[in-house]
């Protein structure tokens, strides 16, 4: 979150033209794919002017980032069920869950197209990354702080997270919920 | 392999734009990426005519993948050291140093790129999975021949080269060789 962000009031018209801009930047991941549309694309379907965007994200990349940032947050929020093993599954379901939607590989392959040329891209991809990682961090420190032993968040990436991206990148294989719980369980 | 390729006399003249179109291709998406080149551009730069590449490969995706085995089975061919563990030591390394090095990323991004709105982007991942995974497969098979207990391909995929692929996409860790035998270890 940068500094015009921040300064954003909650609701009202900026809100309404973030979720107009989410909406647009969702639609034509779906139709067109990550590097097939423009700033001023975006803008026109969500109705606003392009200076809009910019003062607000500043490129397209960060704009990117922050939709599936606030995606990622709504759909798979880091769970507290009180326990390492509960919070791992619940969130490798809801993780599962997302990536196998309608709109789930267009998302894994927008956070990889952003391991890109650009400096931008691959600023918005460790931004991304990074947050998440926060967020993933906590919840095993919430479990450290209870007395169980807990992986570290890089653990969770190679061992719960990656087995899933990489399964649904390349057709390899199904997501059954057997199968996301013996990851779960299987570092654990 | 279609029936053209196999048609085509080893070395001579088709060996050789074999390997400047190859040449082209990897120059290009190292240059652009994949999606900002098209074939009169790869064609342009091979020196060669359009219709011999269209007649050759049929379509861009199908050169990209047929680029990628090519240089897969040259630099991460699947070894036969006499044991599983010295295979998949062998085997994982090579896939480290490949992905780590200078078109490393590129290549990964390609793979993850061809999971496309595409009918012929699909056909030809699925067709570099497929092979790929063949040949791991008879390395896993002499394995049980020789009366090794041995892991099925998918969790190779899951285990080892899900996450050596997943860090170097989102930058997320290194690849030591501790860290790569160490996946193998845990797997096996």
């Amino acid at each position: 979150m940068n500094e015009r962000q921040r300064a954003r009031r909650p609701g009202g018209r900026s809100a309404r033209v973030g979720a107009e801009v989410h909406q647009a930047v969702t639609d034509l991941i779906g139709e067109r794919g990550y590097g097939h549309f423009t700033i001023g694309e975006v803008a026109a379907r969500a109705g606003v002017a392009d200076s809009s965007i910019y003062r607000r994200w500043g490129n397209l990349e960060t704009l990117l980032a922050d939709v599936m940032l606030t995606r990622l947050n709504a759909q798979s929020p880091m769970p507290d069920t009180g326990s390492l093993a509960g919070d791992l599954r619940t969130y490798a379901a809801a993780v599962a869950r997302e990536i196998t939607g309608p709109d789930g590989l267009a998302l894994l392959r927008l956070a990889v197209a952003l391991s890109n040329d650009s400096q931008h891209a691959v600023r918005a991809r460790d931004d991304l990354r990074d947050e998440r990682t926060r967020q993933l961090q906590s919840m095993l420190d919430r479990a450290r702080e209870r007395g169980e032993p807990a992986p570290d968040a890089l653990e969770v990436l190679d061992h719960v997270l990656a087995p899933m991206y990489i399964r649904v990148l390349f057709d390899a294989g199904e997501l059954t919920p057997e199968y996301v719980d013996g990851l779960v369980d299987r570092l654990l």
